[in-house]
């Protein structure tokens, strides 16, 4: 049972909020921290939180809180970060971990050596789909895996200040980018080290600074490549998917628009209809269970379980601070329009030999079978490719 | 806080188990009971629950518990509600509430006599879907509602005792048919009179007295028609489905089988997809969050915060006696093929003026409106009835 | 090559037109004919058809037609299928065949009569979709048929004359129940009788005589069920889908709202979004190819194909008959309040034994097999009956 | 009404030939050309064609030929389709045109200096969805399009020599990317020129030479990204999908796997289930109408109504140009790892000024809106931008 002080009160500190009081659960809110003493006093009593505060440091320090949640904007984390780690608190910090690799790194580095519990609350990881698709992929029901895309495209975030390039660290790839890049690496493999990224982005739509819109491509050590999709130009919704391929299968998630909850009204409801919703008349796509949906339920399990069982939690700094390094390699690229590599300073995975390894099927003991399909005859068309002379050719069975 | 009683160890034992401690919950099972002592054991040791027993009466009657969980077959309800009600214990009923409406209605006033907390256990209703789509109903997203479907099939049960009829009350209906009667009768109102049921039932396919697939009709006092379909033959997986259709929108639910999720596996995974899936290989529709996909996490929580705030939860045994009284007009209206009324004791809702009563739109002061259609070289065309005549005409705009 | 005299200039005659007219092909229609003059002279101009008129018998009887297709309101198909017989003209007749069983056995009796090739203008069982999914079921991928749903709802239909009772003979079941008894009887077979129907109908919205929401329930020897759903007072566009269900598998057919085309647009796009779409914006979802996907040009190619081969076409008068005699049934049901027996008077099919006959499948010596299951934790759960004393139990696997 | 010589009777040859004499057409194939002389007579005999040879030229220059249809491997189009020019007949070529851009360029020059009709055979954009979508977009329904993907993966081709490089001229991207890069410049706009690209291509699982996976982005003068994604390494079957963002709105395509047609079988159906299908036993995705739904219908129609009209088609051989130029530019990128330049000869389309012009929508007078959205609690949420400082800001309204 923790006594957890909660800084920020905006759309992500109430999402945390709702998950943790939710659910007759056994640890508590003791404190709720925003900028402005208002918002927090105003937000402790909304959900019933004891104390509320301005003052940052104390409510970091305050002697009942065990566990610091960070929930403020990105150039504030590190500051809130260091000063957890200086009390000696459990910190739990959301995504993402910082505005650059080497603040990231600033940040693993203190919380390691103050040897605080540390949690990086990257939750479209744990969303229940997400789960139950990474243990099939670790299953080996995917086979190896060769491509992993992560998209989450809609329209711009909730709040001022992360339309702001100074507070945010950048735009869309900052923000969103951030899942999409831990979800395909999550599937492709921690321990698999990401080598060099391309990646485009442009301010497409909108009178900001940052990036409105941005694609790019992360190879890693396997040949394996991780793609992310972000974009604040979005119209329809909230679109959040995962596509892996692998060589023995495929996952498809949608998270959002597309989950088995349809509803068409020509009077609307008066009001919410999901997360970034456009619209509230005709055909619409509310989630059934939004928290749970977009993985906060089972990323809190997993943050106080491990922290009770003295184990790390699936997401630590360094996975943030993995992130963060490949964010920056994004913003790199996008400039040189090269690829770049992916400057890790201190790589804890492996060092798989690397390089894409085509697996040989023999067919026979002079060919190595390319592939076979059933053909609208009905005939099984196989391709084959000689042993010896390299030749390819096909045979066909009735 | 409370202290629980867990009456069963089978599947249904088994979802609730982990529901209730799942989430770093505060109610605490206390008492395992299992008809078989081992069973009982086993299901302790698994879920670290300190005590265990065959004695069903003394797991009951222990003065830790305060709340009884019934999860066992359906022939055994009746007689752990009345204990629990003699031993003052609240209590929380699977589904279906008992075998017979008049069996139903006894459980139901020895729990309003003893005065004890009810709830039934209709985990469906409270899936977060459901819920959503309930709320946008009542909040009149879908105008009057006209007719709800509810669909639950799949390949038969999971325990022996089920495909007794003896020990069930019946087949394919007592099973599911008590889910999709209580769901459709959400959406259409519960202060809303079931007044009689046309049937179809039949045993297609297994070597069973009851009925393995059946199609049902409920009509209320509104006009509105709640429609079942329920069937122990289903090839492909689970099929739990719900459409609604009101006068100003429709609401579809997937719960189950489409619900964002989708995997083609050439090797399989090795093991359990989900609940009640056909084979490991191939197109796969795994759910992500069972669990709480099934209901089970929202209803425990709306009966512990009931109980909590003495108040009676969204489902009680009066709504469990509703749904078995349209079972048996069901049975009897499949035996007698004619539509047979619902024979209610006690009605506590409304009594609607009921019959449908056409909405009748002004287009002019002649003429009321019936339906105006884009057509596909862009006019708009206009049907219109004369308040006099009756005479129905068009109009044609381009 | 054939010259077609076209009856009906009003969407249906223009469906048919422009299959007709679309794929650079053979045949020519040569004659448009409407009721009001200039309706028949506009339709000509528009498609370019060399002749016109308002009367009816002058159309059929020109010597340069060897072909009429009937598209035109139901009370006068009966009078447009005599003239064609009379003039030995091959005859098309769009669907419901006739107003009454009666009348279509008039029909069905006058062409026989007269050896003129008729076909029945069924489109729906010609999506290719729905031939597909035929294919596949006759080639056993279903095993034996036990279920099959259809259903046709919308906002009702585009003509005057079809609100009006006495002109169209009845209203949703008659305009979309026969869609939807003939999906569900050809996968059913053809050769089962159909023996007896229940059936709800009700005006629950508009100001009309005939029923606007109706479901019904066809029992066919083999056992298995046709169930159809016909609403015109659906919300959010035309839901068309089939259903079918098998012992060894299941097929689910969409043939509209969700096809694979998903658009969402803020501003709309100046039109007709598909038929029967309601609104422009928000999420739509038009239909790639209408006229195809709705069956049209299958259809005709069956017709002309057929009729030049000297064979009958899939659908004939004959197949039109006993979907209005069961519609009959459906009626009278609706009134009765019971089962009614469909009243074919030349069953022309097979008298199958009848019954279901539910197969039983050995496990071992003493054991029919009545399911397995793989539960969550992995174990295969085997549910068995003894073959002597009837007993059920189970076994598990790990 | 036109004559036909039938290049190839692959599989390619035999969707082609299929589309053409399917419904009732007037158009004939008089002759079949393989490159041996028994599959030509074989495919002659089988649709019915009056004569076959494996003599291309005598094919081409038959006196009663007017149109030639390429449908034979990529290293022979050029010789082909000079053939053609030559014998100043009409000349319809598969995809891709040709195996390099200066090929094309030769095939381009050659046609129009002959004066012949030329059309690319560019399928995939001629689908019913997408000349849907494309008319949509054409009418504003997506505002200015930002963003288009296209995705083509499946297990690889059918025929032997697509896996030998030297034959086709190159792996995934000539197979596939030439319809995605084309079915992404049809969103964009044909007058809107590319510019550059950035491409990562490998050979992940086959024993071949060319890649067997490969993602690109091309990035058009509007500031638009056209985003192909092809891969000879998918498991499932042919995952064939379009995505499009525009300021306004957004369409997805799907075309093969989910296309409203679900279906499950525990036995299979004895053969075929949908082109590249894996399996034929679990939950299936056949598609209705393969023909048409992958354009060949609407194709051929627009190249023989082009042809009778005296205009272009909508895809001509500069088209097929455009789409060899893009792809060499991907082969140099995915080798020089940089954004590489596409190197058009003879740019027919628009100079736009090009970059990205972000719209500014007043809010005020001071302000400019950056984007609004509803709020979980039902407030509307605004963010704004002041117009003199730049500064970012919030308002809420309840």
């Amino acid at each position: 049972m923790h006594k957890i002080a909660m800084l920020g009160t905006g759309l992500i500190g109430r999402f945390y909020t709702m998950s943790l009081l939710n659910f007759r659960g056994k640890d508590e809110i003791k404190v709720a921290c925003a900028a402005n003493a208002e918002d927090a006093k105003n937000f402790a009593d909304e959900f019933g939180i004891p104390r509320w505060t301005d003052d940052m440091a104390a409510a970091i320090r305050d002697p009942e809180i065990d566990t610091v949640i960070i929930g403020i904007p990105n150039h504030l984390h590190k500051k809130a970060a260091l000063l957890a780690a200086e009390a000696g608190k459990a910190v739990l910090c959301t995504k993402p971990l910082a505005t650059s690799g080497p603040e990231a790194l600033e940040m693993l580095e203190a919380v390691e050596k103050a040897g605080v519990f540390h949690g990086y609350l990257e939750d479209l990881v744990y969303t229940p789909k997400t789960l139950k698709a990474l243990d099939a992929a670790n299953k080996g029901a995917l086979g190896k895996v060769l491509w992993a895309r992560s998209r989450e495209t809609h329209g711009g975030p909730h709040s001022d200040w992360f339309w702001n390039k100074e507070l945010s660290g950048g735009g869309a790839i900052v923000d969103m980018g951030c899942h999409c890049i831990e979800i395909a690496r999550s599937f492709i493999g921690k321990d698999n080290r990401p080598l060099e990224v391309t990646c485009w982005a442009d301010t497409q739509v909108h009178p900001i600074d940052a990036e409105d819109h941005a694609v790019g491509l992360v190879r890693y050590d396997s040949g394996a490549i991780g793609q992310f999709e972000v974009s604040w130009t979005f119209r329809g919704g909230m679109d959040l998917r995962d596509e892996v391929s692998g060589t023995e299968g495929t996952v498809w998630l949608n998270h959002w628009l597309r989950t088995g909850f349809e509803m068409f009204t020509n009077v609307g409801q008066g009001g919410y209809v999901a997360e970034k919703a456009e619209g509230d008349t005709g055909w619409l796509f509310p989630v059934g269970d939004e928290i749970g949906g977009l993985g906060y339920v089972e990323m809190f399990l997993d943050m106080f379980n491990s922290m009770d069982a003295g184990k790390a939690p699936m997401e630590t700094f360094y996975d943030g601070y993995i992130v963060n390094t490949i964010i920056d390699a994004c913003y790199k690229a996008a400039e040189t329009k090269k690829w770049e590599p992916v400057e890790i300073q201190n790589w804890r995975g492996g060092s798989a030999a690397g390089g894409a390894d085509t697996a040989l099927k023999d067919y026979d003991a002079e060919h190595y079978l390319i592939k076979e399909e059933r053909m609208p005859n009905g005939n099984l068309k196989i391709i084959l490719k000689n042993k010896q002379t390299g030749e390819i050719s096909q045979v066909i069975k009735e």
